[in-house]
């Protein structure tokens, strides 16, 4: 075995491949490793048999070792490695290639997106070049600091542009696939993905399903955690409720931090079209909300598209219940347990904080169950209040003075009650719980919304129950789902435009400048798009301790 | 205002409550409270503006206050607690009441159930007492101590009978409800319900959709903590899985535990009839699984369960993989970071432990990404792999090395692999990755699976890759569900019958024992079934300190 190390020297990835293909396709030569050393790349290299015991390289080295039938055959391949890492001539060679970004711009003024995909390093500045020449990125890169991709996305969602990234490995846009993507056929899904290969494996299915996709945004990896706080995901939303083309949009991601859940599904919950969505464990508050529909899986969510698009179902996100403004709350009087576990479920993923006694997901656990405090949803048929009395479902007394308690509330603008018909429960609850709603109906501007559970062959007819309590003032509901989206959309502010209103990125024919690898270029080109690429090499040759001393110069 | 304290004595709630509306209801009085006096019912009393300051009574007390106009009309009120607390004479008074658990099952010999309804403290008493009498027990009392429903539900299952509750609202058997139930019409949908409500709102919804309920089978709140461990909803689901009126299973669940989820879900996925979850809170992994259908709210496991009746759906659970047996470990090698995550999420429901570097659910994190241990799934795309070296999807050998490593080890049985097709991808994966497989295939017995994601318009050439695939031995699949539940399936034990193979608790005409709330024997009667009413009184007539004096004499 024997090795060579060259250090504070930059190789593109793509070199660094063929280079190790190529050592290993010489004579005698069993396997070649050829990697920067770092900590993981050396456990790989440990892992397949390399002995690194001995060698001192750092992350910033690169790393050649072989392995062979001789000494002979190992010292000739290393003599080789010179040639190998000569690069080759491109195939055509047509194209002159800019060095710089600001050049590139000029050969191709039309181009609305600059693609990177040099290290994580170098990626930050020329993601700050582009967004200064009014580009849209798309930044492949992974390994790019945290803050550097908030404070990118900050200033590119003030001046109207998107960041697809860092760590975005796929993007569809006017038809173009960006970086990793599938041949999918044009059409009216436009898809927002926190995750490559879910923007793949969904459009894909939709391919597959005979629909198609009217654009598809990636956002990177990161964008959906408490810190990035989902900027472009936003961004990609309010772009394909505007878009023209986009009939059906479908969100997916990644497990997403609660808070960045409540602000995407309130936006999308005020969007004017269906929106499928689909949050890789994440517990869905229903099947169908309003204009929302939850996904249990990526295929299940180009399944659900196709099959929206199909039926044309564009359910109203209109609430027949009035709002309630931004400085009132909501309270829920629940005698069915689950039925309070549901509704908290569904609220808590959209308006927060919810405090509830039968807390769920992002819900908080209510201090004292006999106490509201902001939203609250409280199950009065939980151990705490049946002690020695009947269950609520049997006896109302209990949530009649809660309900009266609550309503004399000032900061209460709307309280929802389940009724539970059939067999064991009270014969007539319209009998003593609507003259309590007719009180508060003409005592104030209190919302009322009732929850009736049940058959019209059960012992309490029901469509003389949901008469009284209409008669009272109250909105009727059968269907929890529907009485929950219903409430969520009351809750929530009415809806504003986006801050900025962003200049279209969508505006074909596709045109774009590449800055890293290669393939990338190539596959734009065979794709029919228009694009430069960039002869891009690192400030300083790569040299860290160069790069490090310009820094210095500069500033002084 | 007045009050009047009884100490140490039983009263029964449906009592109580008619007390409080029997002196609300006397003139002059404003508002009256009959409350045992536990901490929550003073607090209930307190804010409905009754003082309690210098009232000394404790939980075992009977409070009784009245709110009036003048003293005179609350003393008034006070002296009619004695009238008002006499018994009604039943209206009809047809059946004769036997005093004990023992006379009733000699009148109606064919009850197969009790329902018990007494307080919690009594509860587990007049249960252990009807298991005794060889009959299943629905149990709709709370404040039941967890040990007696453990001690409970582990007698009853190992001698093939079922408790379903404590706190079980809710069952329909042979078409009668039992406690809270509605009217809905008979057919082939049989739900096992860990939440009263639940069963409530799922059988409304399939009987409003044209459906019909063959059993719905309650098994109280907490039967899905680790604590009980499932044992009824086990027993629920084995005994719907061979009852011939039930063609399709609905399970619906509170939050269960991550334990109790793995022990359903596997038992589920090797029932050979479709079965329709909705755990609520909890994150599904697929819309289809194999046989399961996983629901996000009741009203949709209600509708799913009603178009896989209408459709016949019967998805085949047998999977194409072999089973890999008990002793040996599966291995996922991902390119693709949200197929790992898809996967991880997917397979955790159904093996524990199961670790993940893209841990999500109730799956481990892996301690070192290029170490597995036992069952796990790595994402190879993710940074620790990506430093200065190409991604997973464009360079193959950091696969191929850890394919090689992970078929040596002798405890691996199942390897699975993706491959994403599409732009910016390796443009022949399979030249690279089938050769490799076909080495493992004819060296030993490792199932390989690969699942293939893309469309046939991709540069790849997919249905050739597929082939190529295929003929190194692979089972390859394009959908990544289905994909996940072949795995899931391979890796679980061959199903085995139950321990004990109960008895079936269905065999119309329905017959029971009632013992507490007399509405639930009304409730029966209404409906035509056979039962007798025991006229139950506490032991010592509820007198605590009695009651310890005669378990202290029995003792002796």
């Amino acid at each position: 075995m024997q090795y060579e190390i060259r250090s504070g020297a930059y190789y593109d990835s793509v070199v660094l491949m063929q280079l190790q293909k190529g050592l290993a396709a010489l004579p005698g030569v069993e396997d070649a490793g050829v990697v920067m050393a770092t900590p993981a790349n050396k456990e790989v290299l440990t892992a397949a048999g390399f002995d690194l015991e001995e060698i001192a390289a750092q992350s910033d080295d690169l790393l050649i070792m072989v392995r062979s039938d001789s000494a002979e055959s190992a010292a000739a391949a290393l003599s080789q490695v010179d040639t190998l890492l000569k690069p080759k001539q491109s195939d055509g060679g047509v194209a002159f290639r800019p060095k710089s970004l600001t050049n590139a711009a000029k050969m191709v003024p039309d181009a609305q997106w600059v693609l990177i995909s040099v290290p994580g390093r170098y990626a930050a500045q020329v993601a700050d070049d582009a967004l200064d020449l009014g580009k849209n990125v798309f930044l492949y890169s992974d390994n790019v600091p945290l803050d550097d991709e908030i404070r990118l996305k900050q200033k590119a969602s003030q001046i109207g542009l998107l960041v697809m990234g860092p760590d975005c490995g796929t993007a569809l846009i006017d038809g173009v696939g960006l970086g990793f993507a599938n041949r999918v056929r044009r059409g009216n899904i436009g898809v927002v993905a926190a995750s490559g290969t879910g923007l793949q494996a969904v459009t894909s299915a939709i391919h597959n399903l005979g629909g198609g996709v009217a654009q598809g945004i990636g956002t990177g990896g990161r964008d959906l955690k408490d810190a990035v706080g989902g900027v472009t995901a936003l961004q990609g939303l309010h772009l394909l409720a505007t878009d023209a083309e986009t009939d059906v949009i479908v969100l997916v991601s990644k497990p997403p931090s609660p808070t960045v859940v409540n602000k995407l599904l309130a936006t999308a919950l005020t969007i004017d079209k269906p929106v499928v969505i689909n949050f890789i464990g994440y517990a869905p508050p229903a099947r169908q909300f309003g204009n929302l529909w939850f996904a249990n899986s990526l295929s299940d969510a180009a399944r659900l598209a196709v099959e929206i698009v199909a039926i044309g179902a564009s359910d109203s996100n209109q609430s027949p219940v009035s709002s309630i403004g931004p400085t009132r709350f909501f309270r829920g009087l629940f005698s069915g347990g689950t039925l309070a576990y549901e509704a908290t479920l569904a609220l808590q993923a959209f308006v927060a904080p919810l405090h509830s006694n039968v807390a769920v997901g992002a819900a908080l656990e209510l201090a004292n169950p006999f106490v509201s405090e902001g939203h609250t949803i409280v199950d009065l048929g939980e151990d705490d209040f049946t002690q020695g009395r009947l269950h609520p479902m049997m006896d109302n007394d209990l949530r009649i003075r809660r309900l009266r308690h609550e309503a004399a509330d000032p900061e209460v603008g709307l309280i929802l009650l389940d009724v539970v018909l059939g067999e064991g429960a009270h014969l007539d609850p319209a009998s003593e719980l609507a003259p309590v709603m007719e009180e508060i109906g003409s005592a104030g501007d209190v919302e009322m919304v009732v929850l009736v559970v049940g058959t019209d062959d059960d012992p309490q007819n029901r469509p003389n129950q949901i008469g009284r309590f209409q008669d009272a003032g109250a909105h009727v509901f059968t269907d929890p789902t529907a009485c929950f989206a219903a409430v969520a959309r009351a809750l929530l502010p009415v809806p504003q435009s986006p801050i900025t209103n962003p200049q279209s990125p969508f505006s074909p024919p596709f045109a774009a400048i590449n800055v890293g690898l290669e393939t990338f270029y190539d596959s734009l080109i065979d794709q029919g798009a228009i694009a430069v690429h960039v002869d891009w090499r690192p400030p300083a040759g790569g040299n860290e301790r160069m790069m490090a001393l310009l820094a210095k110069l500069k500033r002084s």
